[in-house]
């Protein structure tokens, strides 16, 4: 495994890995590595002859007094994960090499980044269009592997990559869960322990939610009461939303004759935690004829 | 030489063009060419291997109220001109192929663009680098070629590149004149016999800066004073702005000790015409030792 934290290098070395003919797969991380992260590097590893694994912490994505500076990194550990992996290439930059001197273009989604975690984190999407457009163009990938627990920035990434040409195909993994359920995220490790216990309840509230339309519940100010609910065992958590989407616009559902995702964020002290799932309709969906 | 409406169809060409080893030469246009652009596809002609003209009147690059709809449109003599340029595609796709149902995103260079034209022009810039970066990635060009006439465009094309690293080198062009001084553009079309008469008085006014600081005239407001003497012989013709600035940061230039870009801009009835010309420094730059 090649570690680069060059950007020339990086470039000459999947040039080369193109020119003979090889498929890429991409895998953009900010480093601290758990199973979600690794998940996507399988995918990537099952799909492409050689994989890609940025680690950059990506100072345009934080707002102020958001948790720029106390970010874990740990990208030795990092390496060595990314190593038992059969990674070909650790690309990890420093923000001078992403952001050069005079840097001052900005890629940026309207209407998918207006909401969710976008209303409460200005500026948080545009960083991240702009540095994975920037990291895409960096190493030509065929693939750019994403996970659905950011599931808003999959939908931002996948809009970007189709309105600008970008060349990577977009794959999307699932979430992966610790054994109580809780979304596996970076993030995790700043809760206390009451506020990790408490932190399952998310999962649960959600799940909760789809056993109730299993049930025949469909009206969706009902299913977010069930969540609030289950939620309200946790005191800890304060919700900062709940919200059923259409998976493509991310616009707010209106009824369940389809495919929903229902997304919650919650803080709990000062982290901010993420989750969704997806909703199927409960019946087959009512087709009139052509 | 090829004509193609069809996004795919223009993919699949240059991607062919590539995998055999071709450099690929492209003139992104709004068509109504003149002599100015096919000075563009001649140098693109000489560098590469294939040569490709985008023609689209770029809905996005349009202000309210500005000339989109009167922008002259003359795509088979377009076409004409370029077949004997030994061209070999025109890509001439609709606004729907450019930005799909749901386009959404948005590259914009902040800075640079906030001054000169884009003071006047809100979202101008963004227009045009939108579209750029699109097409950029749609033809994957070597080269892209540009005039130097729109000097501000070069210079925020050329930073965007950089920053988000696209694939093409951007090559500059200098500005193609009319016999009486004139900077060819396709919006001098819209001008009456008096106002093209005038026109030619804001390049007199930049050769007579031009003069006055060979002359020793070292003082940026005495020489603008310069500029709008002459200016004023051309009642028909307003000021919008005439600046002395860098000419990569596009930044107001303090002094001659280096070479300046004089930048013009002026507008006869309902129509903006711009100009400029470089000035070098009247002595060789004076140098402090190490």
């Amino acid at each position: 495994m090649r570690v680069a934290d060059c950007e020339s290098d990086a470039v000459a070395l999947t040039r080369e890995w193109r020119s003979v003919g090889n498929t890429i797969g991409f895998v953009p991380t900010m480093g601290a590595l758990h199973e979600g992260h690794l998940s996507l590097v399988r995918e990537a590893r099952t799909r492409c002859g050689k994989v890609v694994v940025s680690i950059f912490v990506n100072p345009a994505q934080f707002g102020p007094g958001e948790d720029l500076t106390r970010y874990p990194r740990m990208i030795e550990a990092d390496c060595g994960l990314l190593a038992s992996e059969g990674v070909d290439l650790v690309f990890a930059p420093t923000p001078d090499t992403v952001y050069p001197t005079g840097f001052s273009t900005f890629v940026e989604v309207t209407g998918l980044t207006a909401g969710l975690c976008g209303a409460s984190r200005p500026g948080h999407f545009r960083g991240v269009t702009t540095v994975c457009c920037a990291l895409f163009n960096i190493i030509g990938p065929d693939i750019a592997v994403f996970g659905e627990k950011d599931f808003q920035q999959l939908a931002v990434i996948r809009r970007m990559t189709r309105d600008l040409r970008l060349r990577p195909e977009i794959v999307q993994c699932p979430i992966v869960r610790e054994t109580d359920g809780l979304a596996m995220s970076s993030r995790n490790a700043y809760l206390s322990p009451e506020e990790r216990e408490q932190a399952a309840f998310i999962y649960r509230g959600l799940t909760a939610v789809t056993r109730a339309a299993g049930k025949g519940e469909t009206d969706l100010k009902a299913l977010k009461a069930v969540f609030v609910s289950v939620l309200s065992r946790a005191p800890m958590l304060t919700l900062s939303y709940f919200e059923a989407v259409d998976p493509d616009s991310l616009e707010p559902a209106e009824n369940l004759d389809r495919t929903v995702r229902l997304l919650a964020a919650v803080v709990a002290g000062s982290t901010r935690l993420i989750d969704n799932i997806s909703l199927e309709p409960p019946h087959p969906s009512r087709r009139t004829g052509c």
